[in-house]
């Protein structure tokens, strides 16, 4: 027999241990990748808040282009605050003008090259003649990145369409000779990777970090994995599962099509539900992104993990009633973890609890007292009443906002003489307290 | 030797094999936890063309209220007009009231019964004395569904924050015997779900579903998932991995909070990279989406999975460029397969490639010629060289729209005498054709 586990509150629940007892970190993309999402423009003040934000979080690193003078600008400025972290680290082709670029900056240590291995990348859009020359390529690059003292990240862009063990791993091990801590990031470029152990290569990740760790002996595996099937977030996860100490993302999981793995998503993750993860600082997250939802026009959906509107709001029935009990029922982690605010609506779903806590709150607000509002007063059932046929009758299709909230008090408790006979009762007052969900 | 493989079209890539050779459903959760999401009120007209579309892809089931006159309404609507599949089921909490609404429409033949399963639901939420009284009432419940001819299924929420050894398993064992077709619903009620084998319960996905299928004989298992760390579809995924073959998922991922599993994420994953999956048609996706977003004005970002309007944009240098050689380079799937549209896009990060696109297909509509313009054309590069200057000042935040591409060509094609001398050289002509990402 088990011992008997009751779990009541968040310090109750067990945390997650990694299988490997290693130092996890995180590097930012975007402003690379996140920057390349089509329709986003960052200008170099934009750039340099982004750093800030990063700085404050705690993220351990980030990578830029250097190809414009704009971009050599916002990297300079990063550069000149003098932050331990995030360490700013540059981005190239694999040729050698685009690694000088990298070096003439000063001040970058780490560059990453681009490594496309799949055999569409190398031969239909670099039009190569073969793997052949694309690994020479690839391995002068590395070379010269090496030569010019430049700590490297090999790219391997569309890792998860190639052939990896007559290709893609013998390329590794190659890199591996030409600089033994060289990270290899295991580029999900299309999203076609699946976080699932027992699924073989081009696209179980499980099995394609493994064998980079175990039969490679690579010191450091990146992840950076593409959303387009909605396993970005899992796939990261999958990495850092099985051997994995890096993986590259966005705020937001902005970027190219479907957008990267979200930063926020895995610092939640990790930060709330595994063990030694208190290094990062979430309290800025819902800052962070209403900033970047102004200054890129990027749309945030309500029901976004972490940094929604919704994350924290509570309308029906046994949700918010449960909520109202104790929040730990309904809710993943507390508010303020992220900065966040707990709301409660007033909608079609919504039961007498969440009606009696917004009525009681009205009134007490409207006549400076603080009484206690019980759920069977007749005032409030007259108020759901005439609420439920609003959306009966299908004449509202949004929430009830708190000034009619107050609309509602100042009629049935401020200017009416108070009725004490319940003279509403029936289906149309049935207590949905409980009228909803799993 | 492994044997070389050689991946350059989406016929050329080995589709994966489920684990378990079993029939997958998928139920709509759509109208009943999306309709639940803060902020959403659906009409009965909505709900009823929600499961038109629904139908149309060939989902197999949904879940529906019946409290309200207004939930009994759409439900007749959708029962009357005959179609097959999906089936309309209730839901119902565990008490013989709520199954009585269930029957009362005439036509449900299955319902879902809310089983709370965590402590901090059964004491705090409920307020029932305990585990014992948790369980009489649901067993109660689910006999009373039985004896009244409902087939069942039995909504285990909160499971991944319960005592599962002590508590679920055995009270699942006690339903099974009194409906041994009872589909047992996994409620990862606040996404605390974790989609690794090796994972105990109360998180660990595949451990659970295992300890169902393999230790309880459970028939039908149904995985229900929120996305309050980024995992939702994962873990749905996680179940069918590993012997569910049920999955009650959600349009979009409308839903409490984070939302659900999203529908369109999942379908893409089984129709485009698993065996034997023919029987869904996703061709009115982008369609429902658009629909959805102007109907309950829920926001889509750009970048969305599925149905962003980015998911076949391009616009950074060699993203653009791969795109335009080959679409297989950067995208995970044609357009055509959801209803969608290929886009190209003008900014930043754009490199020559797309621009020589671009002004080629204005240039050719403008003189109603058919002609191809090199990327070395002397006004291409001025184009560019203006287009950069705009983004290096720092004057410009947003891409270059058509009109600006047709404004450019008018001005350097077509009322200008052709410059044949490449007047413009150096950095600021940078081919920039492959200019990023991995």
């Amino acid at each position: 027999m088990e011992t008997m586990k009751m779990y009541k509150s968040y310090e109750d629940l067990p945390k997650i241990k990694l299988p490997h007892n290693e130092p996890i970190f995180i590097s930012d993309s975007t402003i690379r990748d996140g920057s390349q999402m089509p329709g986003v423009v960052m200008s170099t003040r934009l750039k340099f808040k982004i750093y800030e934000y990063l700085h404050e979080i705690g993220i351990e690193k980030l990578e830029t282009f250097v190809y414009h003078e704009r971009d050599k600008k916002a990297t300079k400025m990063m550069l000149d605050c003098g932050y331990e972290f995030p360490e700013v680290t540059g981005w190239a082709r694999a040729v050698p003008a685009d690694i000088d670029e990298v070096l003439s900056v000063g001040g970058i240590n780490e560059t990453g090259i681009l490594m496309s291995v799949s055999d569409s990348h190398i031969l239909d859009k670099m039009r190569l003649p073969g793997r052949e020359a694309a690994e020479e390529k690839y391995l002068n690059a590395l070379q010269y990145a090496v030569d010019h003292g430049l700590r490297t990240r090999a790219h391997i862009e569309d890792m998860t369409r190639a052939d990896n063990y007559n290709f893609v791993f013998p390329l590794i091990k190659k890199i591996i000779e030409i600089d033994p801590d060289c990270t290899i990031r295991l580029c999900d470029t299309v999203g076609y990777g699946v976080p699932f152990a027992g699924v073989d290569e081009p696209y179980g990740i499980p099995a394609m970090v493994q064998y980079l760790k175990n039969d490679l002996n690579v010191k450091n595996i990146e992840m950076h994995t593409h959303d387009d099937f909605g396993l970005a977030v899992a796939n990261t996860l999958a990495g850092y599962w099985h051997g994995a100490n890096w993986s590259s993302v966005t705020f937001l999981g902005i970027g190219e099509r479907a957008g990267n793995a979200e930063m926020e998503k895995l610092l939640l993750f990790l930060s709330q539900r595994v063990e030694g993860f208190e290094k990062y600082n979430l309290e800025s997250i819902v800052q962070f992104s209403r900033f970047m939802e102004k200054e890129i026009g990027v749309k945030i959906p309500r029901n976004k993990a972490v940094v929604g509107k919704n994350i924290f709001a509570h309308e029906s029935g046994i949700h918010a009633s449960g909520v109202l009990k104790n929040p730990f029922t309904y809710e993943p982690y507390p508010p303020e973890v992220v900065g966040g605010e707990r709301i409660f609506l007033m909608g079609d779903s919504s039961g007498i609890e969440v009606l009696r806590h917004k009525v009681q709150d009205a009134l007490n607000d409207l006549m400076d007292i603080n009484i206690e509002l019980k759920k069977t007063d007749p005032r409030l059932k007259m108020i759901q009443a005439e609420i439920q046929k609003l959306y009966d009758t299908e004449k509202r299709i949004s929430c009830i906002s708190d000034e009619e909230i107050r609309a509602y008090v100042e009629k049935y408790f401020v200017f009416k003489p108070i009725v004490r006979q319940e003279t509403h009762h029936g289906k149309i007052f049935r207590d949905c307290d409980e009228d909803a969900d799993d």
